[in-house]
């Protein structure tokens, strides 16, 4: 049985995988694959677009070549819990900062960040992260190695046209 | 100053910059914003390719959107931990895995999951990660609410040409 | 040797086990089960209400058949531990906390939830929860599968009459 | 808009609603209550224990009142996170424990039991639960009082018939 | 209302009282004090001997005086938590020990310790203590300075004679 | 070798070992067992209370059998470290608390308390602890059995007199 | 292939890697060792000063065997992260404290004391640390025993000259 | 009062605190500041390297110029308590620890460490320290930034001569 969430139908699902393992696939390469009509990967894209389940493309680089070696995650505690509406705006300004959570567990907010080396993530702790008001201590973790990093594998169990 | 990692000057930096943003943008905009012509982009486009310095593209969709409602981090607790190369290699075969670290602080593996919802996480923890030989136990926090997902912002400090 | 915590006597104890396996099972099928009359049970149910040993019947369903598929347990850590009693009242206005405990351990409080989903989760602690003046922080786990939840087994030694 | 979760009707919820109030209810009463006959509150009763959606029914007792002071919460860590069915099957029979979960969180399993008294609790921990295969360690809370005790209260929007 | 428990009446519990402030008060003392004759404090003592509540006298020194400085706690992490009653046997051998509790919480045994000093309590720890079977990892706090140890103050609501 | 801390010669050291195994033993047997007078053991008895080495001496009851059951221990977590000192003070007053420890590890205050049974450990936390100014939270553990409960055994290595 | 860092040549580490396992090695030892002049030796010594590579030299003692018993490690948690730099200031007046660091994981600061026993220990931490505005608590560990304390062992790979 | 410990004068004293402020200080220039003969001091540092009290010296360098950029501190939890020594061994040729502690607290090792960068620093876990036989888990924390690293200030109360 194939997936019937918000209406999509298996070539919608077939057109998100070809782009989750490559975003730069020509149209025209989706629409062979798919044994349809380029404008028919056109309209279902503009579709997806307008559903807003495609939010837009990321290029993925090897950080540490362009020298930004450090990527962490960071636990934050805040003050009193409900503060975590004032914090989590001054947190968004923060570009070292590339994804909050809200989460079980212990943490008020779970981020992950990006630094060049340790000296920028001291200073990113020490100089924004832990002036924001509210933000209590943090607890951080270090990637010191990341042998996997890709995208979601969507499930497609019928894929005929 | 400008960054000279690796070799790159601003001209490199700065397409990385524009393709993180939208990694669909086309070659000849790219060219028109950098004051360059297409066949540059092309040339520069395959030496950051050659450097491994771009692995790669993404699709960045909304999960939630086609079924895939629940995305948590798992930290991982090894028997003894000198397990760790085994233990990665059978981890990197279970496609809900995004991303998987070894990192600082008390966790001997550190991985970013996506699930549809909370039975497939329980299938995901119970058949998969936790039937691995050489797991002990986990821990387990789950994303609630995901406010921030974003690239890497990097600094350019001198774009003249 | 029988119990005879507050006056109870067997045939007490043998009409609230037969309850807390069935809560609907008609008086004279305890009756017959006990070889008393029926009138004999009322007598019995009357003075268990009055002495509050019985506090009421529960229906047990199955939540997530009725879309209630989250079910957690949240440690509750207060600003300063006095503000217990405060705090507490609010609590109690919330109606998808189930269970409220004082227990030993680190927390200050401890509670049993059932919520829809996952954003109903969120929306639960950071917009009540949360902003119950008094609480610093939670620590949120989800159960991901129950497999046991079952009433009390009453231990009666003797049951001749 | 009134839930359609598995087909249920307003009507459903409504009959759920009351007996979750008090198991008790007798069916001419909830006919009355929904302006319904009694003979189909019957039928709704049925589907909805055809479908299991109401699985039982509990008597809720004064557990301190029969004896039985101490509840208590267990998280439970294995030897081994791939022995959680084995255990399980083991724990399954121990009368003292009403509740296993599956969770988030650091330990493998989760229980909630009612004993007796203190030298009960330390003889369920170190002759069952301690005792059995795949056990490592165990880390205990007891509630030392607790104020609300109940059932889900279910969102009913749309009750007209 | 005076205590009943074990059938000890208040002139019991005064005799406790008395010896419980200075466990060498003569028994003669004990009786003026309490309006009653030797021979009965003798008797009364003999019947709380013969029910074990009276269990010994200790003397309080003060342990640094005579070289005992430092006084420690420490959690015992087993590696499985069924050989508890192994670990205990090898544990009484040990006399640096004073207390032996089974504890709620995450140790599987807390104990209290008294040493000479910081390398005596090193050998307790890594010759003694970690050398027991079954023993996986220890978490020692030390005091570093006590300002209360006193006895139990025993409730004597009514004491007329 | 034998101690020559504060100036205590072995006969001083055996009279302490002699009556920390029986606070009772009379004069004339602790006399006859160390070979010396009964005056002698005056003498030293007097040199060792005024050196205040000897402080007092305690009943041992089988605190369960008069009424009180639960033995616990408490970590208190003070809001500011500083205020250890007026906390300090108030936790004197309260008659449950028989030891206070200041230690290493993450607690401010260490404490051992003796209640009747677990409604009154609840009454003594939530009112009398948490109550005092300055705490912040607490972390309880419940002695559930405590095997072992002795007095510190002098090393005398030399007897001779 | 040698460090070329900062433009230090093999020579500069071979000078450092001599004065690092003994740092009264005489100019001349060090010259004939390196094949070098004495002169070479001055002048190289200069410029590391000069660099603020060489910061000075640190004899290395038995603290024990001159009454400094006690050393211990010290994680220290800030009422608010942003106050550490008030904090540290006041941090660095306390002559016990040997290393001060501004770590990853939960501490906002951790530290490295020397002291010469227990009492001075506990007056470190409640008269002087715990005492500095902005420290809300302290989690302490001991160092029971140290069998390794040496210097960095430099990597020179190439030392031709 | 001055401190005689080992049969230490102030003299002693003085002269180790002049060494520990600077250690390649002129025995002349020692000589000329305590009033006394250059023959004394060499005496008198005979004696305290015979008595072990001066065990070496240490050149202070500035750790990062030299390419070291990396301290960190790491807890290591062992498989069983009892295999401690076995792993000290190895741990002993690890050239990039260089400090070992046996500790209270939770750890059954606590050790300091140095490496160039964080992939140094990944090496140094995964294929020495997490390699060696009996380490069960490790945790890790990393030095950002170290305001302070100094030596011991030894407490001189007398030093005239």
């Amino acid at each position: 049985m194939s997936l019937k969430i918000n209406g999509l139908d298996d070539l919608d699902l077939q057109i998100l995988d070809i782009l989750l393992k490559d975003s730069r696939t020509p149209f025209l390469e989706i629409a062979r694959k798919c044994h349809v009509s380029g404008g028919t990967i056109h309209v279902r894209m503009k579709k997806m677009q307008d559903m807003h389940i495609i939010k837009g493309t990321k290029l993925i680089i090897d950080n540490s070549k362009i020298g930004y070696d450090v990527c962490g995650f960071i636990g934050i505690y805040l003050d009193k819990a409900k503060s975590f509406k004032e914090t989590l705006e001054q947190l968004e300004n923060i570009k070292e900062i590339v994804e909050i959570h809200y989460t079980t567990g212990e943490y008020s907010i779970f981020i992950k960040v990006i630094c060049k080396n340790i000296t920028d993530l001291q200073n990113l702790l020490m100089n924004k992260i832990q002036s924001v008001e509210g933000v209590q201590r943090t607890d951080t973790i270090i990637s010191l190695f990341q042998p996997v990093d890709r995208s979601l594998n969507i499930d497609i169990l019928n894929s005929e046209h």
